[in-house]
């Protein structure tokens, strides 16, 4: 595994590291240019956790820049609509975009795999493969030939399963549905009898309302309840086994990010791995409450999909992904690693982070 | 909860935020002056995980700010020993210094509690208290009178439960029992009837070959190997009830910090939040390697606390807990504030993280 990588690749022309003081040129100082940035997201405009930190990731640019980057942002569909971010970051039209992986499957089979894996690694483990396994090394190699180079901006954590006007008793009450479920959990569905769509996040509840739909994941408790979720939707159940750990990504143009100097590069990933963490604590924080109102004051009923539910499903997300893996060999190859990594980090959790949650409910 | 705290605090008087382009003059272009910062630190020097990520921070503060910031790290003792980074900092011998809370409990009884709690937050809680929470600004409170600026600077995840010559098969097994286990953890010990003892890392593989301990924790498989402790020790208990997600921090002399412009204020703040999520990432994909090398090649057994055990040391911390409450004022407010924070977010990751790794597990 690489050691230091995140720290080297910051400004590998610049400071050689590890706090000894040297000679190196002042990259600030002998470098005034300003640059005037767009970014352009998949989030409705302030949409609290997802657009709003996007917005804190231009602003966290700006201030340490000190305004030599500045970034004017853009919520889904005032510059360029939710689902067009990606092209519009790869043709230079914005030079940075907020979205996640999952909407780019159409681009590129393997972008999915960088957003949200059914079944796999949560936030903390999916990190540990971006940033200490091969992860971000993959994401790149999947991006370059759209000119882009991404970079994890933020997490939600494990998500909830979903917003449902039945019980869900058996597999087979999942096969009557029309729901919104996006990329890789919208294919397990599809397996298991249902009928997945797409939507952006904006047209969720109004498709849901109005019968378009019967069912519709989003992310959890805090933007949920947002969304107005509850007022379509009876049952609440966790948990988000399609999504236990969604990365957000910022898609930099590739031109835009290599023309900056040394110090604003290095500045720019920071304030995206800042942001990766402010985002999943923001989430972790605000979830519970949320959570609260909604079962507290608006009568919502929490459920948990049945064992043999999640075990069916399971299954079925081994086969969609194996699938994917047989087509197309990029795709093999990110999935090769995220399962070796995975197989690991999962016995290490078993010990520490899961014998903890057990251990505190004694 | 505060929206945005720590993109607005980066630089108060700078960028206005939320990404709208404004007309604030460029603080890197009228302020030119560089710095020469000592971090000291309590980890021997170049140690992996802990001296390595304090190394990290520095180059990262010295790449983002174009060597505006030079760091010079110290590992313990190469400037000021192990337990006197807290007033080497405060004295503004060195600038900044990497360490933990709970050494600082002769200083300030409530430190500890921004380290680990026993049977407290993981990291993940953790952080949305520090971040979305009161922790931070509790924190600042408690270090404000040392002329202390603390920020999260690291992350070990849980913690292995530690190095025994014998099975611990109940309490009672513990009571015989001198053991290096520091802060709250080592109190808990106490309660046990066992002996605690406070060693620096560097010291701890010597005391325990040589018999002056009987037993140790350190930290979790990827540090532990690297001091060699199955080397004089056989069993491996898990999980790490005394410190579930301890976070290390950055202290900042406040006159040093005070007196940087807003850019490289926010540069070093950012870094901060940046070494915080990669010490996390790092120790959660080295661990497992480490563990599988512990077990496989040094014939190390691996055993998990009995569940009577963990909750009779549930209750100790409590009890223990409850004591530093009765007798220090500040010290109750910041338990407070964790205590309902921490219930809040307990029943969220019942449904989601929790319920998460129970269904992978199907």
């Amino acid at each position: 595994m690489k050691r230091r990588a995140f720290v080297t690749g910051l400004a590998a022309a610049s400071v050689a590291g590890c706090g000894k003081t040297g000679e190196q040129p002042s990259a600030a100082s002998s470098d005034t240019r300003s640059f005037n940035w767009k970014m352009v997201t998949t989030w409705p405009p302030g949409f609290p956790g997802l657009g709003t930190g996007a917005s804190d990731l231009g602003a966290m640019i700006e201030s340490a820049s000190g305004g030599r980057i500045k970034v004017q942002v853009y919520g889904a569909g005032e510059l360029v609509p939710a689902f067009e971010v990606f092209d519009a970051v790869s043709r230079g039209t914005a030079q940075i975009g907020h979205g996640a992986g999952y909407y780019w499957k159409g681009k590129a089979e393997a972008a999915q795999l960088f957003s949200a894996t059914p079944f796999g690694m949560n936030a903390q483990e999916r990190n540990a493969w971006m940033f200490y396994g091969d992860g971000e090394n993959l994401w790149r190699e999947v991006y370059e030939p759209f000119n882009l180079y991404p970079v994890a901006a933020g997490n939600t954590g494990v998500q909830m399963g979903g917003w449902f006007n039945k019980e869900i008793n058996s597999l087979e009450d999942l096969q009557s549905l029309k729901m919104r479920i996006p990329g890789l959990g919208g294919e397990v569905l599809k397996r298991a009898g249902g009928t997945p769509v797409n939507l952006p996040g904006g047209e969720i509840f109004t498709a849901l309302q109005t019968g378009s739909i019967d069912a519709t994941e989003w992310v959890g408790p805090y933007n949920d309840l947002a969304f107005g979720l509850h007022q379509a939707a009876k049952y609440y159940y966790y948990p988000g086994w399609h999504e236990p750990g969604t990365c957000l990504e910022l898609i930099f143009n590739k031109d835009a990010l290599d023309e900056l100097p040394d110090d604003l590069r290095a500045i720019a990933l920071m304030a995206c791995r800042t942001a990766n963490e402010n985002m999943l604590a923001e989430f972790t924080a605000r979830n519970q409450r949320a959570l609260m109102t909604l079962v507290n004051e608006h009568g919502v009923e929490l459920r948990k999909f049945p064992d043999d539910v999640l075990g069916r499903l399971k299954e079925l997300s081994r086969e969609v992904l194996q699938d994917i893996v047989d087509r197309d060999p990029v795709a093999r190859k990110v999935y090769a690693s995220q399962r070796a990594f995975q197989e690991q980090v999962e016995r290490w959790h078993d010990v520490s982070e899961f014998a903890y949650y057990q251990a505190r409910r004694l």
